[in-house]
Order: structure tokens, then C-alpha cells, then sequence
């Protein structure tokens, strides 16, 4: 396999010769990605109030476009708390306190803006990986989607609503935060003593009061085909 | 499509009947997503000096799984350092100054640290979604790499050190950044002041001046078939 080089600005070797390695490589283009995978790479964002079905959403989107053969991923607090924006608590077990007082993110107003900064520079890596990238993050603040937005290409970032009354999700409260947000216990909870921004122009809003993830997960997938980001099945 | 869910919890619903979102929804394994694949996710440390070849290797063996029709990726500096881990001069212009502060890296120690720590956490990510990652960054320290090696499954960890003399690589100088640490406008740069701590049981050791990119990546793939990441071509 010592054939010549395409577009090589160096020379032949052999196994004891010195090679100039920063001989051209060509890089995959984030086309070659998509056409590998057979459709395009985008950010879809899901964002709505703690309770109101997000994640199970994501996830149901998701497993209908793993069914479908195409790549996708979720990034949720799941995988993303406890690695890449994990804790002060958590890092300072594996880094010691200082490291972990500095890099570490709790749940203030600049931690959360980092939290979603972080987790929209991670999505642009993947949407360039050819990846449909499925988020599920309360975002409650426009000016920290919007953040995100502006970071991708315009067609790359796609905003899902997903929209219920609060009484609602704090009926649900399948992790109890709502009992301990009224309780006192967290502070700064949204809905609760800390306001949810609502989308102004999402591209997708879903009641998920009115139907089944799995109908509204089809919706998706229809604007999804109709955007072009998926082949029409 | 308003079929009974397998494994809900819920009940039927129809347009305008509460439902519960919190049904059961299965979420897409890590195996799953490998199968589709067609490869397990891994992730392929490249580490070496600068101008060593890494990120020439890289985007060959990046190049070489693509043409298989595997899903790799890409993290080095050129898409790391721009968003993800952006230094506080570019977070400052988009987010003002406290905050680029807080959460700005730079090149001290404990910035380098995180910046590894980041992308470690990134690549998990990735091996998660079933895509080989390769990443192409100096890493100097011994413990940096082995903490990302103990983030991941004992298997997903490839450390692969391009092994160049440090004059070569001086010479060499890619981004003119030895001359710079040379004349002390770099501070703390990676074979001149500051160590670069050579891998003690890396997976894959090549010496980046006996052979060109090509042959050093199908190393690299014989490695990965060998180790069963990729199936035997």
C-alpha cells in the first residue's frame, strides 16, 4: 500500500527514511459525513418545563429514527452531569477542591448558561458527525437557547416546545423537585420561583398533554422529512 | 398510528384526553446503536509532541474507517478550542467579561487539565453514540490521559502515542509555535519548558518519521480488527 500520495507535497519512503508527515491529509467534510449516514446532521432542542415529557420524547424520537436505520443521540442531564459538566461535589472526588471549585457547575444562573453553552458546543460537534443530536434540557431562559441558535448554522438548530400546564408537571414530579422546590428545599426552580422563557419561535411546538409521545414523536419525524433533514420513508 | 405502547404504563389516549408522558419509553442502548453501526465505539487517544503527526494520523485513520463505511469523529483543537473549550478572549465577546472569566480556558495547568478532562468526557459521549473518536491533542501528562482512561470501560480506551524526536518535530514547527517558545513569548510549551511524559503501556506505539500517514493508519486499522472495535475487512 505504498502507492503514491494524492496531493502529496512530500516524498516516497521507505521503512527507515525520514517521512515529512505533515504530508497532505484529507480531511472528511461534514457532506461526506451526512451522505455516509444518508441524511443530515442537525441539533434538535427540546425544551420545556421539568415534568412536561421532554425526555421521553427525545427518546421516542429517537428510537423512530434508530428504527429507520439513522443515526442519532440524546444529550440530557443523564450523560451530561455526571462527565462533562459535572458537579463541584462530583469532580472533587476524582480532582481535589480547587480543581472542582472552579470547574465544577452547580445551579446558578452562570452555571446553568454554561451548562447549556457547553451542552450546544457539544450538539454542534455531533450535528458535524453527521448526527441527528436530540437535547432535553429545561433551558428555560431564551437568551441561552438563542445562544445556541446563533452558534449553528440557521437550518441546524431545531427548537421543539414541548408545552404543558404546570399543575400539570408538578402533578407528575417524577424526580419530587417540584415538592422540593414548594418545600423550600431547592431554590430557583423553574416554575416554581424561577421563570420558564417561553419559545417565541420554535420551530416545533407539541402539547404533550394531548396525545402519546409516540404520535408526537411522528410529528417530528414529519417535519423532520419535510425540512429535508431525513429522507421521506 | 394510535397503537397499544408495549410496556406502557399509561392508557390510550385521544386528541384531547390527559396523558401520562411519563409511559415507559425504551431507551436506545449503547448496543443498539453499535449494531447499526456495524463496529463498537472506542475511543483512539493520540498523543504526542507538537508537530509529531497526531492530528496528520488522525484524520488518516479518520479517513480509512470512513471509506469502510464506519462512523468516526474528529475532536482536536480546531473544533475543541473555538467552541466547547474556547479560551476567555472568545467568550468574552459573546458572553461579557465576568463570565469568560469563570469559564475560559487558557493555557495554565489546571486549564490544560480541564481541556483534557472536557474532551475526555466528550469522546464518553461519543463511544456512547457507537462512533469510534479519535482525538488529536498533545496531552503531555501521564495523569491526564489515564484520568479519561479510567472514565471509560477498560476496552474503550486506545491510546496510540506518535512517537517523533523532538528536533524533527522542532523543525518541522507546523504552526511556527517552537519558535515562539524558543524567543519566550510561549510560555510552559510542551518539550521546551515544560515535560511531555511519554506513555508507559499505550495500546499502539508509531514512530511518526519511519512511514508515511497511510501505513501508520492501516496500523492503526489492523489494530482495531485485531482488538474486534471493526470487523475484519
Amino acid at each position: 500500500m505504498n502507492k503514491p500520495i494524492e496531493g502529496s507535497r512530500g516524498k516516497q519512503n521507505d521503512a527507515t527514511e525520514e517521512v515529512d508527515v505533515r504530508w497532505h491529509v484529507a480531511t472528511i467534510s461534514r457532506n461526506q459525513r451526512e451522505s455516509s449516514a444518508g441524511h443530515r446532521g442537525c441539533v434538535i432542542w427540546f425544551t420545556g418545563l421539568s415534568g412536561s415529557g421532554k425526555s421521553t420524547l427525545a427518546n421516542e424520537v429517537d428510537k423512530q429514527l434508530h428504527a429507520r436505520g439513522h443515526r442519532s443521540f440524546i444529550l440530557d442531564g443523564d450523560n451530561v452531569r455526571h462527565g462533562l459538566n459535572a458537579s463541584p461535589n462530583l469532580l472533587e472526588t476524582i480532582h481535589g477542591q480547587p480543581f472542582a471549585k472552579r470547574f465544577g457547575l452547580g445551579f446558578g444562573a452562570e452555571d446553568r448558561k454554561e451548562n447549556i453553552r457547553r451542552v450546544g458546543a457539544v450538539a454542534e460537534l455531533f450535528t458535524q458527525a453527521g448526527i441527528i443530536t436530540l437535547t432535553a434540557f429545561i433551558s428555560p431562559y431564551r437568551s441561552d437557547r438563542e445562544a445556541v441558535r446563533k452558534m449553528l448554522p440557521e437550518t441546524d438548530f431545531v427548537e421543539v416546545y414541548v408545552k404543558a400546564p404546570l399543575d400539570i408537571c408538578e402533578s407528575r414530579d417524577p424526580k419530587g423537585l417540584y415538592k422540593k422546590a414548594r418545600a423550600g428545599e431547592i431554590k430557583g426552580f423553574t416554575g416554581i420561583d424561577d421563570p420558564y422563557e417561553e419559545p417565541e419561535s420554535a420551530e416545533i411546538t407539541v402539547e404533550s398533554t394531548t396525545n402519546s409521545p409516540q404520535v408526537l414523536a411522528q410529528q417530528v419525524l414529519v417535519w423532520l422529512e419535510r425540512a429535508e433533514v431525513i429522507p421521506v420513508r
